[in-house]
Parts: C-alpha cells; sequence; structure tokens
C-alpha cells in the first residue's frame, strides 16, 4: 500500500496566533523546529477569532506569513479548518450555533467543541470560513493535509436536532406503524401516533427504550458525518485532491468511527495513554489495539497526530514519561501502521486551559531540555525509517469490534447493568495475541467486512447481530475458519429487539449448542473453569449455561449448581471450527491460558519466531518487527535471527539487552 | 379470617398487547399458562395506547378476545387500570399530566410512573378510561380483582400541586400564626406572611426546616391516597364487590402505606429480594419482615403480586436463582400470610427496558427450561396447599414500625445525619425474633392501632411521638405488656417540634430514667455493653447517656467516659416491665445477644419446639409451619412430633435432611 | 497591643425571638446565664421577620424588651444586623433579592445566606432595616459590637451580578485588548470583541480559562466585602465608635478574608472543630492554625464568636465534646489571641435545621447538665484571665498564605488536577512549628506584608506570584532572613498568565537552581529523600526536578530516574538563607524531619523550655503560656520554671500530671 506520505511526519500542533505581538518567538519557534527534526506542523486549529474577527471581515496576513515562515524552512503545513471552536460574537448573534445539553437547555458560550452540528447558521459560518481557507492556501505547496474541525464529540438537544432526528427516523422507518413495531412501543403503553411526540432520550423525558438510545446514536453520528461532510466538501471545492483527515480519540463512544471514517481520506487520531500507572503493558496493549483500531477503520495507514512529549494536564494525576518512554510509545504507533508522529503541543501557551499540557517548548523556552532532547531524537529516528513507510501490517486474526453492538451492550438493561464493559472486553481477548506477536485487525459488522482471509475470529460478546452477520460468521466457519464465540451473543437483532428462539441466534448449530441462561456473578465472586488439560481458570462476571451440547466440551465449569456443564466447547463445522467461551476468564493469566487453549491448533504468524521475556513485545509491520520493552529493567533478548536496527544502525543477534522503555526496529540483514 | 380467594393464585403480569400481530403466541401462551398451573394473570398494566389510541377513541376489542380466551380455558384475570403510564399524544397535547421535578421544571414525555397526581386533566383522563374499562368488565365473571396502576410512586412540584399543597397546610393549620408557631418560622426568619409564599420544599428553594418536609411527604402521600380513590371510585361505580388493590413495593418510603392501605381493599406487593448475594439470610429477614409489614397494614391476608421466577434485570448485578429458591422464596410469602404467588412476567418481550426480566417464557420460547420447571412445580405445590388458605398469622410481639416517624428521622439534622437507617434498625429487632420462629406484627402509632393483644412490643427509635401514642405505651405496660424502647425516642412531637422536658417524652417514669446527651460514634468506631449475665456486647453507631437512673441497670456501658453507667435497663411499671437500650448493638450476633436478655422472661409462642440448625427457620401460619433453609447447603433437622409436608405429602418426624434452599410446609398428621 | 474589650466575653448566640410566646423561658435565660458567668450575647441575627413583619413596618418592641432585661442584669449585647436571612414576603415581592445559581437559573426563597449582594433593592432594604437598628441601638450603652449579617459566603450569576462583573473588568482592564491579552483569549478562539460577551465562567457557559476564574472570585470577593462595607457604613452613621465585626469561617474559600477584614474592625469567627476523630493532634494545628489566621488577618486580638459546648448538629457523625474538650478548646482559642469564647447556641430552638444543635440549655431546660457544668467551668476561668487580655502573641515565623494563590493554585490544569491542596498543605508546613511551640503569623502577598521582622519564612506551592512579592522574598533574604520555597512556586503571574524564562521567577538565583519539570507521583506512589543527617523521608504527590544548582544538597531523591539528583537544597543569598524543598514529604513525621533539618539553624522562641511528652503543645500568648494536652491519656510534664496556673490558682513546677484533655494557663511566679 502506497505511504500517505513519503517520509514519515513529525512535529505537532502549534499555535503563532497565540504569540503574534511576539515576532521574536516565532523566529525562535521555527530555528528550534529544525533542531528538533520537525518537518510538519498543525496549524490554525482555534483561530477562527482572529481569522474572522467580526462577522465577514476576514484577516489572513498573520497566517500568510506564518505559513511563509514555516515553508520557508521546509516544515509542512497541516492546516485545520477553525469549526472546533467559534468566535464570541457569533454565539452572542446567534445562540443557536450552541448546544442544548440532555436537559433541552440551551448552553452558554464557552470552552470548545459544543457546536450543534444540525444549525444551518453553523453550517454557513463554518462552510464560509472554510472555503475563504481553501481559496486561499488549498493550493499552497506546502500545505499537505485539511485538519477538519477538532476532536468532534458529544450531541446537541435542541429544537433543530429534534427536528432533524425525526426526519432521520420518518427516513429510516417510513411509517409510524413500523417505527412502533420495531420500537416496540407497546412497552409501557409508548406507542408514537405523531412523528413529532419523539423527542430525543434524555434523563428529562425518556430513558427507558434501549432501541431508541441506539437509534439517536446513530442519528447522531450520521449527523456529525454529514457535518464533517460539509466541510470536507468546502475545503475539496479548491483542490480534490488535497487529503482530508480529522483527529479521532481513543475508547471514543459517541460516534461510530467506521462509519465516520467514510468521510475522511486519512485516518488520524490523539493518543493519551496513562504511561507508569499500575500495569503498563496493559496500557501498551490497550493503545496497541487502538492503533490497531485506527488502521483497521480503513484498512489504510493512519497518522499518529496528538501525543505528548512528556506529560498531559487534564488527568487526575499528571505523570512525566520516564526516559526512552517518548521513543518507545512513538515507536509503537509506527509499528502499528503510523506514518508520522505528532505531538500537542509545540510550545506551551501562557495561558488557558492547556499552559501546563507537556509541549516540546516549555514556558522557559529551553532547547536543552530533558523532553526537547527525546524529541529530537525520535525526529532523527524517523528519518532513518524510511523504508519502513511502504510496510504494511499482515493481520491474520481478526477481532470484531462493532459500535452499535457497542452502544446497544451499555444500554441493555441486564448483567452487570450500565457496567458492561465492552471496549475492555475486547481489550481482554486482543491482549494475549499481541503479547504473543500476534497482528490483530479489528473490523465492524457492516457489510462491507470480508472474513475470508482471517484464520481466526474473535466476536466477544456479540450481543447485537447486525443484519447479515450470522451468515457471515456461519460460512467463514464452513470456509474453514476458526471462530470464538462468547456468552452474551446473538440476543438481539439490529433492531436492538430480541431474537425469537434459541440463543446464540443463527450460531446454535455452528456452536452446536444453545445458550439457555445467564448468570452474572457479584464483585468478587468467581467460578472455575477445568480445562481438559489439566488446568484451573478463575472466572467471574458472567457464567451463562449451554443446553443441548453437540460440541465438545474442552472445559467445564467447576463450581455452583452448574458444576460439571460445558463452559468452553470447540464444533467442527463446515471445514472449520467454532470455538464457544461461556463465561468471562476473572484476570489476564486466566485469559492468556483460555487463548493458548483456542489458538494452540491455528496457525497463526507471530512477529518474532524466539521467545521474549516478560514485558517484551515485538510487533510486525511487514518485514520490520518493532520489539519494546514495557518494563523499567533491562531485559535480556535472545535473536535467532540476524537483524539490524533502524534507530542506531547497529546489529543485533544472539543475545543482547534491551534497557527499560527501550525499543528496537528490526529488519533483516539482507 | 376469611380467605380473599378459595385458592392460591399462581399466576403473573401479561402482556398480550404486545403481541396482537402474533395470534400463534398468544395461543401458545394458554396452553403453556395450563403446563405451568397458572390460574391467574394481571393484564391491561401497560395499556392505555391501545385502549384508547386517540383521544376519546376506545378499542376493547383485542382485550375482549385476551380475556375470552384466558377465561375460556379457566384462567382468573386481574384487570388493570392503566393510569401507570399514559400514551405520548396526552402528554403532547396536555403538558399539564406531566410532572415538575425537584427544580420546578416540567419533566418531557417518557417512561411511566411520573404523572401528576393533582392535574384535573390527568384525573379526568384516568376516570374515564377506568369508567370505561370498569362499564365494559366489572360484572365479568372471570375478572376478580382490580389492580389500580402501577407502583405509585415519586413526587410532583408542579404549580397545581404548590397550590394543592397550599391548601391542605390552610386545612390543616387554619391560620398563618398556628402554622408559623408549629413551623417554628423564627428560626432563620422565615414568617410566612401569605398563603402563596409557600412552597413545596425543594434544593432550588427552601430545604432548612424538617418539618415542612415531613408535612410535603403527608401531603404527598394524601394526594396519591386520593388519586387511588378516585380510581377506586370509578370502577367500584359498575361492581361495588370487585375488590381493589394496587401493588406496593418494599422498604417503600415515599408514601405512608398504613394510610394509603385504607384506599384499596387487598393489599398486594411485588417483592425482589437479590438473593444469593453476602448473606441469604439476611435477605430473607428483611422480606420476611415486608411480607409481615405487608400483612400488618390491614391486618389481612394479603397477595404477593409481583415476584420473579428466575432474575430481576434492573440490578447492578442480575444473579440467577438457585435450584429451590424459587419455591423457598414462594413459600415465604405464604409463611406469611400471602394467597397468591405471582409472577413478574408471564413472558419477556422483544423490547423495552424490561426485555431481560426473568420470566416463566423466555425468547426461546421454550416451556422446557429449568425456570419454567421451577414454576410448573410451585403451581403444583400450591394445588395442594389449598388446607393453608384459611389459616391466620398469631402475633404476640409488635414492632412499632411509622412512616411518619421513618420521615422525621430521615430529616433529621443530627447524629449520624442523612444516614440514620431507621428501616434496616427495625430489620434488625425484627431478626432475633424471626430466627426464633417468632411471629411479628407491624403497626405504626396511628390512633386504630391498639397493643393490648401483644405481650411484648418493640418500639426503636421512636424519635418522633404521633400523638398519644406515649399515653398508649404506658397504659400498655401498666396492664402488664413487656416494651422495649431505644435510643433516641420521644424528642420531637407530631408537628416535628421538639418536646420541652426530659427525654423520652412522656415515658421517663414508665422507663425509671431520662437520656440526656446522645453520643454519636464515627464509622468503624465502637463501645461494649457488658451484662448482667457476663457477656460482652459491641456497640456502634450510638451510644446515649442516661442519668437519673431509678431502673434495674441489666447491663452497663464498658468503655469512654461514660463507662459504668447503665445502659440497658428494665423497669417495673404498673403489671409490666419497661426496657431501655440506650445504644446501637454492632451486628448481628450482638444483637441477638441483647434480645435474648431482654425476651428470655416472656412467653412468646415459637412455631417449633425444637431447636433449629443455623440457617434454617420455621415460621408458623396458623397450625401450619414452614420450614425453610436459607443456606446452600443440605441441613439436618430433628422434628419431636409428626408432621407431614404438603408439598411433597411426606410424613416428617425425627431426623430429616432439609436440602439447599428447601421447604416444608408442615401440618401435624390427626 | 490593648484589648477589644476590657474583659473576656463569654456567651454565645441568642434567639429570644423563638420564644416571644413563652416569657416564662425568658426569664430563666437570664437566672441561667447569670449561673453561667455569661456576659455577653449575639442577638438578632436572623430577626428581620420579626423586626420588620411587613414592608416598611418596623416593630422593634419585643427587642427593647430583650436588650433591657439583659442589660439589667449586666450582661452585654453583640448586636446584628439581620442581611443574613430576609423575610418571605420580600422575595416574593422582589425576586431579584434571591440569587441565580452556577445555571444561571434564579432560585427560590428557603434557606439563607443566598442573596444576591448587587441587587440594589436588597441593598436598599438592608440599609433600611439597619439604619433603623443603629438609630435605635447604637448608642444604648450594653450594645458593644455590631455584627454585620451572618457566615456570608456563596455568589450569584444573575443579570445584576454579569453586569457588575463587567464593570468590574473594564475598570480593571480598561480595553477589550488589555483584556484579550491578559485573559490570553486567543486559547481556543475565545477573543472577547465587546464587554456585554463576557459571562461569569459556569458548567452552564465557560470553565475553560483559570485567568477568567481567578479574577471572577476577585470580583465576588469585593462585591461581598462592598456589601459588607454598605452595612458597616449605615450603623457607623449613628454611632462612628460602634465597632463591626462580621462572623468568617474555618477552611474558607470564596472570599480573600485578608481583603474582607479591611472592611469590619474587629475579626470574630466561628470554629467547629471535629474532635475525638482519627487524630485529634492534626484537628488541634488545623485550628490552630486557623486561630493564628484570623489574628494576622488585621494584626490584631480577635474573637472566638460561634463554638459548641457539645456537639454539633450538620456533620456527617455528631460527636459528644468528651470531658475537658470544651475548656481546652476554649482555651486553645485563647492562646491563639482570641478575646472571648462565644458559643452557638445559648438554647436549643424547638424546630428549624438547628434544633438539635448543641446548646448551653438543651430541650430538657436544665442547669444541671454536664454541658451547662462546663460552660459554667469556662466562664468562671476566663473570671481568672484578665491578665492575658493584653497579651500578644509574638510570632518570628511567617507562613505565606494566599488566597490569590489559593484560587489560582485550584483552578490549575495540572498535577493533581482539582486535588492540590494548598490550605491543607500549609497546614502541613504549619504543624510541626506548632508542635514545637512556635509562634506563627500567617500573612499574604499584598503590599502591605511586612517580613522584615521575621527569622523564619516559609512559602509554600507559591504557584502564583503576586506583584513585588519575588522582589519582597529576595529583599528579605538579603538582609538576613532564612526563607523556604517548594515545588510548584513561581509559575504564573498576578494575571495567571505564566511566566516566560525560569522558575521559580524571579527567584532562581536566590534558590541557585532552576525548576525544569514537576513529576506527580499517582496515589500510593512514593519516591525517597536522602538527607545529609542521615534520614531517609518518604515523599509523595510531587516531585520537582532541579536543574542548574549552584545551591548546596542537603537531600537527593533516593529513587526513580531522577535518583541522586538534589531534593531539598539550601543556598546562601546576601546574609541570608534560601531553602528549597523539591518534592512532598508523604506524611507528619516525614514533614517533621524536614522541618527540623531546615529550622536547626534558626532561632525560633519556643514557649517553654521544656521538652513536652507525645500530643501536649505549648503556645505562647505574651508571657503566658497554655499547656493543652490532646490525648485521652494523662501526660506527666516536667516544667523548669515555677508557674502559676490561672484557671485553678495551683502552683505548677517540676513534674506535674496533666489530666486526658487538659489545660493549664501558666503565667511565671513574680
Amino acid at each position: 500500500m502506497n505511504p500517505i506520505f513519503p517520509h514519515f511526519l513529525h512535529g505537532g500542533d502549534y499555535n503563532p496566533d497565540q504569540w503574534l505581538d511576539r515576532p521574536d518567538i516565532l523566529e525562535e519557534d521555527v530555528r528550534m523546529m529544525r533542531k528538533a527534526h520537525v518537518n510538519a506542523v498543525s496549524i490554525g486549529i482555534f483561530s477562527w477569532s482572529r481569522l474572522e474577527p467580526e462577522e465577514g471581515v476576514f484577516d489572513f496576513g498573520w497566517l500568510d506569513e506564518v505559513i511563509r515562515r514555516l515553508t520557508d524552512n521546509g516544515i509542512q503545513i497541516v492546516l485545520a479548518t477553525p469549526s472546533g471552536a467559534r468566535p464570541a460574537w457569533m454565539a452572542q448573534k446567534y445562540p443557536e450555533v450552541l448546544r442544548c445539553g440532555p436537559d433541552f437547555q440551551r448552553m452558554h458560550y464557552g470552552d470548545r467543541h459544543n457546536h450543534c452540528p444540525t444549525s444551518p447558521i453553523y453550517r454557513e459560518k463554518v462552510r464560509a470560513i472554510d472555503s475563504a481557507l481553501a481559496k486561499r492556501y488549498a493550493k499552497h505547496p506546502g500545505v499537505i493535509l485539511w485538519h477538519i474541525g477538532n476532536e468532534f464529540g458529544g450531541e446537541c438537544r435542541c429544537p433543530l436536532c429534534t427536528k432533524a432526528f425525526r426526519d432521520w427516523l420518518r427516513n429510516k422507518y417510513g411509517t409510524l406503524d413500523a417505527l412502533n413495531k420495531r420500537w416496540w412501543t407497546d412497552f409501557w403503553s409508548h406507542r408514537i401516533t405523531a412523528w413529532d411526540q419523539i423527542e430525543p432520550p434524555s434523563p428529562k423525558g425518556d430513558q427507558c427504550n434501549p432501541a431508541v438510545k441506539v437509534d439517536w446514536r446513530r442519528f447522531v453520528s450520521s449527523q456529525v458525518r454529514s457535518f464533517i461532510e460539509m466541510e470536507r466538501d468546502a475545503v475539496k471545492a479548491y483542490n480534490a485532491d488535497l487529503p482530508v483527515t480529522t483527529n479521532l480519540m481513543n475508547r471514543f463512544w459517541d460516534y461510530d468511527y467506521f462509519d465516520l471514517a467514510k468521510a475522511i481520506d486519512v485516518v488520524s487520531w490523539d493518543s493519551y495513554p496513562a504511561w507508569h500507572g499500575e500495569d503498563d503493558l496493559q496500557t501498551a496493549a490497550e493503545f496497541a489495539m487502538n492503533h490497531d483500531l485506527m488502521r483497521s477503520l480503513k484498512r489504510k495507514p493512519f497518522l499518529l497526530i496528538e501525543s505528548t512529549p512528556s506529560l498531559v494536564n487534564w488527568k487526575d494525576t499528571n505523570k512525566l514519561k520516564r526516559p526512552g518512554m517518548h521513543m518507545l510509545s512513538s515507536m509503537q504507533a509506527i509499528a502499528h501502521g503510523s506514518q508520522s508522529v505528532m505531538m500537542f503541543q509545540w510550545r506551551k501557551g501562557r495561558g488557558g486551559a492547556e499552559a501546563f499540557h507537556g509541549a516540546v517548548v516549555s514556558h522557559d523556552g529551553r532547547d536543552d531540555t530533558r523532553v526537547f532532547r527525546d524529541v529530537e531524537a525520535v525526529g532523527k529516528a524517523l528519518q532513518h525509517m524510511t523504508p519502513v513507510l511502504s510496510e504494511d501490517t499482515q493481520a491474520k486474526a481478526c477481532l470484531l469490534f462493532d459500535w452499535e453492538n457497542r452502544w446497544a451492550i451499555d444500554f441493555a438493561e441486564m448483567g452487570r447493568r450500565y457496567a458492561m464493559h465492552y471496549f475492555d472486553t475486547c481489550v481482554r481477548y486482543y491482549r494475549p495475541l499481541w503479547e504473543k506477536g500476534v497482528s490483530v485487525d479489528l473490523r465492524d459488522m457492516s457489510e462491507d467486512t470480508d472474513l475470508s482471509g482471517y484464520s481466526f475470529v474473535i466476536a466477544p460478546m456479540l450481543f447485537m447481530q447486525r443484519n447479515g452477520i450470522a451468515e457471515k460468521l456461519r460460512s467463514y466457519v464452513e470456509q474453514g475458519g476458526t471462530l470464538l464465540v462468547t456468552y452474551l451473543s446473538g440476543l438481539v437483532n439490529e433492531d436492538d429487539l430480541t431474537f425469537l428462539g434459541d440463543a446464540p441466534h443463527g450460531l446454535t448449530d455452528v456452536l452446536g449448542l444453545r445458550a439457555e441462561e445467564l448468570d452474572t456473578l457479584y464483585p468478587g465472586e468467581t467460578n472455575t473453569l477445568l480445562l481438559d488439560n489439566g488446568k484451573r481458570v478463575p472466572l467471574s462476571r458472567y457464567c451463562e449455561l449451554p443446553e443441548d451440547v453437540a460440541a465438545q466440551a474442552v472445559g467445564t465449569y467447576g463450581e455452583d449448581f452448574y458444576a460439571g456443564r460445558p463452559c468452553l466447547t470447540v464444533h467442527a463445522y463446515g471445514k472449520g471450527r467454532a470455538w464457544y467461551l461461556a463465561a468471562e476468564p476473572a484476570d489476564e493469566e486466566a485469559m492468556r491460558t483460555v487463548m493458548a487453549r483456542v489458538t494452540d491448533e491455528i496457525a497463526l504468524p507471530h512477529a518474532l519466531p524466539d521467545a521474549l521475556p516478560q514485558g517484551v513485545i515485538a510487533t510486525a509491520r511487514g518485514a520490520t518487527v518493532f520489539v519494546q520493552n514495557y518494563t523499567k529493567e533491562e531485559r535480556s533478548v535472545c535473536l535467532t535471527d540476524q537483524w539490524r536496527d533502524l534507530i542506531t544502525g547497529e546489529e543485533k543477534q544472539g543475545s543482547a539487552v534491551l534497557p527499560p522503555y527501550g525499543v528496537w526496529v528490526l529488519q533483516k540483514e539482507a
């Protein structure tokens, strides 16, 4: 696959508009950027009140100068549209650009990321400024990417959004009869007899119907997609070839990123792991999955567009990155498919909420700090890594991760109600594979998901089955694939209505069993899974009770009234095999044991043939292998083959020492 | 006492209106009900939008058919009025039917149980639909009971309710002078000089006066009683003989159930214990007391009208009932006076908030599940238990439990502020008696409470003394009764004004002491009660300091500056004895020790003469004794007399094994 | 310094207006006050609805009589203005007197301390009632002090306050250009282009800019100061010599008390320590600092104007004072400079929120209770202590404690965000000095703070440097002072904008280092400080990383990647020495060790020359020494000199036993 850009981008968010009265600092910035091997910066993200100081009056002079100064020095521009925050005059004159909250009350002006996505006036104002920007800069050779808005999130319950929601529903359901049936409104007497009886779900009104809440999320997600498309079209009108991104976020719940990604050319995201907490390996696993998710959204390389060179300022405890960690976490992103290491922020501002957020340049203005040197080192390393640019991740394992299922699970009134932890559960299945150097794609249940190339598909908590997924999974197994299905699967259809008949819907013959009851354990309560290899695995949270089991019982329950019943099963179907895990392993070691049992028989490619010490992870990107030490101790690694580390140029073979938080980027010697 | 119905009711909530497009399922329901020995179902609880799809247009066709199908098959009807939730069209056209919240803002349409109890329009609409239902069905021979609304709860702060509150106050107090004096409004300068200055207490306005908050609760309770009476009168107009119930709830705080029960003919309630948590015996004790409370409300048999055959879906952790538990918990209800085992719900719906709530029939539509068989077994058992129907509980012990006192305690600014735990404290006094097989009535402080028949009266935390109660307790002791009074007693009068003079008000000579100070212990802090029998009892939460003690000190404080002072005393007064417990025993064992010491000398009837192993409880209903095993282990029970178990027909005498969660329903062999 | 009054005041809040229909009780009050040695009471605090029952109609008759009765019996009057709560009629007629909340919504009538401080109508109404009171009573010989309102607190976001805030900003900044620059509004595009775009910060609007939030606090504080001044001027118009106070509170955050104190003649405060919890010594330390803070506000004696004789009723757990504690805590106030022991409340009312708050006289009306006797004993002791009246605290140590810095720290987005604990940190530095009998003043960063008289100045977390403080501290060291600066210092200027250049701003040469990075530790995480005297001190929360250290390293970090780097340093500068503590000692013992190392070489006067046992604290007020036992055990104290205890008249020399919670007030024998 072609790389997005011919080199790795290195740089970050840059806010010269905060320093227009300090030309000395703006000059100094360029000097220091060059020293730090910065080759690209994101600008203009929150510049609207400088670009349009009063309605219809534009001022691009300062931006012309900023762009000139940067590009003259070989620094390329990621140019933002300023829709993430609006000038005060706009909110004052047109209150409809602001959101209404869950209580349907209009918010006042302030903060950011809080515009109404529906407001025609806001769309018109955004289109105007975007067009003006594009007209002026879209063909500038130093501008390489559009950055649409910033960290889209949230929702609005204003009258305009309410009306748009009704229109969206009318378009989806056609008739109120259909809507009433598919929303199951006979429950609690909620039949709708006129479209304008419908309102967004809210703690001030209706919260009782999960199906409505899922539809509201779909609507919100589609409304924001349409907003981004509006911006995309505005800027593309002046240069259709200049690619467009918007910066996504991790663990993000509000919108369906698989769908949203269709509106942009390049996926980029903001990665802020909380390193050096209780379990760096868990943090690394979660962020590895996040990177893989971002790569999977468009099945293309992505950009790490924000990260911190040192610390953030918005967590409960804001801790410094230890020596080595900036390089390690930057390389992790590259390992999973990033084409960049971009940071927030180049220079700390003097005021506002993020004056103390980590930056390449701090308030002391120095270029001799620990942080500056760490950034410089990454910049330099990236210059040696151009051969990695065209390498792509080749995953034979796939994790089904689906936003609609996620919402449905989070709204489900059952089990550990409102604490179902779908995302964390997916990380738990991901981690043992990642630890073994197995590359994983993440795919959702949409039509364009093709499973045929995978050797192993995991579908944790497949609570909602979107249309066609049961058939797709069945066919996948039939053709020879290995599938793992868990408790809490196949319970509701795409309308969030329960299926009638045995569960998991459409898969009972593939799995060779049906699931009759779901037992939920109290916090602290456990059961045991007794495996056929003699291992005992602690279980927690959920224990489903299979019946009519035709499958082979690979493990059984050890306790309670269902002791002895199958808990882990495998069933041959067609050319493939379908596993079923009825209960939740209680901890990471338990999960490792179960996944080892399941994957034993599948030929999954590993990044390295060598056994690695605890805390050292190998990740392959094509022929390049990233060996990462997530511990604070040295680790001795024994390499069979002969490799070269692209960062240092050193050869690595036999026993070699990886320092604390150390990383090697290895390619085989020719 | 005559039973309500000539047999035990067995069945539950049935929602055919969710399946009108599936006649096959409606037919199947009847077949399966018969298989499960169901003889009664509650219908129409949330059917308003089906019964009156548009304003003034009624559709009873489907209900005619449902009732015909059921009654043709020998299944009787508990017919609901649909006031628990209203159609969307009504909220849209008449917003006043919706409530205003604690912030005085009108809620939007949604959810349920949230109508304004004052709104004339809502009352008119409810009266109309109730009348139409009654006109059509009140004389139908298969209809055996009216089910008014559903789980009444909550309150409204709309202008209509505010005005009604003012009227209620004017009626109660007559003049503002009287109100100002009895509300003690000179505190913080709150004198009221016009009736329309008064508003419901609210976090947006006034929260400072406990007396106002108690009055607000009385008003809210009476307003809901009047609403229920309005519905009762509407349906009784068509058949005065058809009894009326409404389903109550456990631990319910909002309304005075002793008062509310006056509006209905039959008490029924929804019982949802969280079995299989940390301490099933504590759960069983609390629900035993709940059942006794329900029986005590009208001093008549009651109905268990909702319970789950398996699990619920609305708790944080929703756990399955273990094998045996459905029978055991159903029999517990019968043991304490229920005439029914009804369940929520017959069949799980496909959508809405309760699609995953336990049901007799799950989404798989099967009648061969564990749950179905458990339900079938209870249905069959009830058929063998008709002799129990006319048996009544005969209690010689009485626990004073009073809603007005409860509210007053919860609003009291003192002690463990806002964490006084009156209800839980009552359970703590109840449990040792229940464990010993002693039947207990619960009575409140209203005028119609007659204590003369009891051997033992416990009055925990008699903080507020309603008018006449001190005299009643004095006379009770004088006539030979044994009374137990605790710390925190006799402090405020019915106006929530403190008494002047020594505490406990009106009882110091009966008790032979006065209480000078109340010490509150920090969480985790303890003291000790040294009993005259040598036992040491740990104390927590409250330690009151008695002075001028003429009573006999049965136990003294072991620690702190009041070490050596009386803590448990008894005083002969008239023909009786008055106990006083100055402090709170710290745990269940401590409570058992204290209660054993107090009840040693009182002749209280026990359900069985035999000593029972830990976790096994005997409860008498007349001559029938329910022996219940609340542990997950077998228990060996030794029975002196010769009994027969009505469920199995087996004889029981000598040593017999009660299985885990097992229950026997024993009657003596003739 | 001259005492405020010629004797110690003893008495408390008295509410005869709640008992006007009980003349017997009013008579009894006077008798009991005399018995309890009460010589002053505060009256009229919440009497507005009695004084002005309808608009413009005043009723002073009852107050005339109350004052006559008291003063006839030698009891002096602290006369309150009633602005702390208003009559219901006023709120009904003029809703603007009520506040708007953080959501900009108007509150309803109720509770207290919740007027709009801006409302012209409220100011007019207050001025009218104050003038009427002053006209009638300001020259009454028995009236000795004005008590303005009560416990001022909170804020209002109504349109009037919003406008006043804009005016205040316009006055401060002059132009929007200046405001935009100093508020750094280019961050998130928040440039203000019209004054009426500005609103108070709020969760419904803007919360992102710490500088705006600090300005809002300054405005709120100044608005309340102006309100108090308005009241002061109203009453002083009738007798300029009658002094004015208002009762302040501990840990109070809302307003800058150093500034507010300028509006009043005498500082008084309400002290409610939670005794007998986990650590009485910590409680005592915090309240010792509170007393010192109150003395420092005007650098004058102050009044303890509220305290409880037994317990309060508004904490989560309301515990009795143990025997001795009322005397001990009363004497602690005197030890730190109080001229009074006043209590809330004289007599418990029968209703309202505080009916169960501790009082000299309880609902039983007795004067033979433990509490009454404790109060009597304090009253008697005070009569023997007149020689102490003219003694002043002589402090050579000073703790910088600044409200603007406090707000800036609390709003800072960094470190342990929103949990920075500035006040508690100050207590931690205060406690080791207090334990050693060292007197401490508290001063803020305002212009009139003069440090020249101190031997030791501690400036914990000097995050915001108000104008001139760096120069003042530099000059203080230069002249020979010893200064201790900590991590998190010199980061922002008075505008809450970060300084540019090395930190701590303006002090790097004085300290001989610069601070490059701030590491924040997770809860439970620690590091170690290795002192040059061999001691190991555990560290937590914050570890700052010094660079370019010219200072002497007195201690170094023991762990993590900065192990070996300086953590505690001292630097000679001019004639003085500047210490720098880069990290937070983890517990009290750690803090003691560090402070001992720092103060070793400074000549600080101690209250007693003798070593004292654990939990016994000596505090000097001039030549009088208060020896206080904060433990529940007897403590044996060895006194070198010959003393006399003013309370008992006993001589104390050599070994003497201080009972649990005992106190001696010692003066040297002539």
